[in-house]
């Protein structure tokens, strides 16, 4: 018996049509499909997908068991999650080696913050894992914000909402071009940083990047918004340019 | 009459099948495409699409009068380039305006360091203009390097090869994960830049990323490589993980 294939397969940033050839013809074709989600919840790989899949493929939902609930720097925290990717993985390796391709869904591109590199480094020394790029949440973003993100030679940073005020502040004050991800319950400590920075009005606030519900607007003008999961602050470099 | 729209479509990295589903129907629909290249030369973007254009496509080829030869400083170089830009721009315009629908071709994803930027906002006030974003070479260049570029709250820079060696080791040594491009003729200068912020032994080098003669390898073990054009250098993040 041959061994399977676990394929980390990048959706893109939302809308199906922004998926790649190979994404859509490993989706379209594939027996074993597994995605992260929060209990409860629909998970947004997923709803990528929907109407693709094969009508006898066998789903494999992996319930996050924390996500916001436990503070990041409790103990517990990083306990409960690898024992949880431990478990995922398990279960991917078990397919793999009872022969079956299976394709790990991941938001955007998978080796950029996702939550697959998680269950890629536990599964990679056992079965066969494969890759596939696509399409960042970032790109898509930026891209609505119809201007280039990046000139000549400006430096561009990305910074997680999750970073403390005096990085950010220094981090936002010494690049041309930003991108803030992650920002969720951080959105006022990432305002500020921007006001601190010199940057604040310049920031464009990106939410549902090529999704439904997509709305691009200046961060100055989204005051006291409440912004979902899915948001991005984007700006953009003034760079050299003939 | 309708007027026409110009697209600015990003083609990914070089593997036809890492394309998106919009960029393939575009591509393979269009009537006019117009793409970039180094006079004498096939033209990388053009070539990603060999064999997927209509048999009656009318194609456009804006060879660039200028690259190498005349240095960025030079105030010639940006006034040749601006004008080479202006009369892209009037042509596609032409088309448009004449009912027509082109697509330009982008190398990655078009908003990133890309020369569609310089035809888009040429042309965004006079005809309507779409543009679809695309895998950027980054990210094949770090899912052929088979390891995760960020985690956690990892701080990802992006550097040109083209700025000076000081802002270049300064900028390396405070991030976490780095990705320099347009490295060329720039080598040396990234080489020691990397080394004076410590970094040099955790660098990879990777050529052609998803292109046929694609190598992946570490820096230091590519010493007195003359790189290519399509040269991409990686470090990679080791942010908190579970
Ligand atoms: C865990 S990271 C995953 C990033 C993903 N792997 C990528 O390549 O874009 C999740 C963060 O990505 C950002 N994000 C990803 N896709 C997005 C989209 N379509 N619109 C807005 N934000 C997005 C948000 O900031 C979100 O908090
Ligand atoms: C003018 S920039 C264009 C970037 C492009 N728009 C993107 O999204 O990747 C050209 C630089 O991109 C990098 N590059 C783009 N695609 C690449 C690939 N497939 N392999 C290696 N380097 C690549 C190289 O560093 C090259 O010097």
């Amino acid at each position: 018996m041959t061994v399977g294939t676990v394929h980390g397969v990048g959706l893109g940033p939302g809308d199906p049509d922004l998926m790649s050839l190979r994404a859509h013809r490993l989706l379209t074709g594939a027996r074993h499909v597994a995605f992260f989600r929060k209990a409860g919840r629909d998970g947004q790989a997923r709803k990528i997908i929907n109407g693709l899949l094969r009508p006898d493929v066998v789903e494999f939902a992996m319930e996050y068991p924390v996500t916001t609930e436990i503070p990041l720097t409790d103990p517990r925290y990083n306990e409960i999650l690898s024992g949880f990717y431990a478990d995922c993985a398990a279960h991917l390796r078990g397919l793999a080696e009872g022969g079956e391709d299976v394709v790990v869904l991941s938001e955007g591109d998978p080796f950029f913050y996702g939550s697959f590199m998680h269950v890629y480094t536990r599964l990679r020394d056992h079965v066969p894992v494969q890759v596939v790029p696509a399409i960042t949440g970032m790109s898509a973003a930026w891209t609505a914000t119809g201007a280039p993100i990046t000139w000549g030679d400006d430096i561009l940073t990305v910074l997680m909402g999750t970073l403390n005020a005096q990085e950010l502040t220094e981090r936002m004050k010494t690049t041309d071009a930003l991108v803030v991800m992650k920002i969720g319950r951080n959105i006022d400590k990432v305002r500020d940083a921007l006001k601190a920075a010199g940057k604040y009005d310049d920031a464009w606030l990106v939410e549902y990047a090529s999704m439904p519900g997509q709305t691009v607007q200046r961060l100055s003008e989204a005051e006291d918004r409440v912004t979902p999961y899915f948001s991005i602050i984007v700006v953009h470099g003034q760079g050299r340019r003939p």
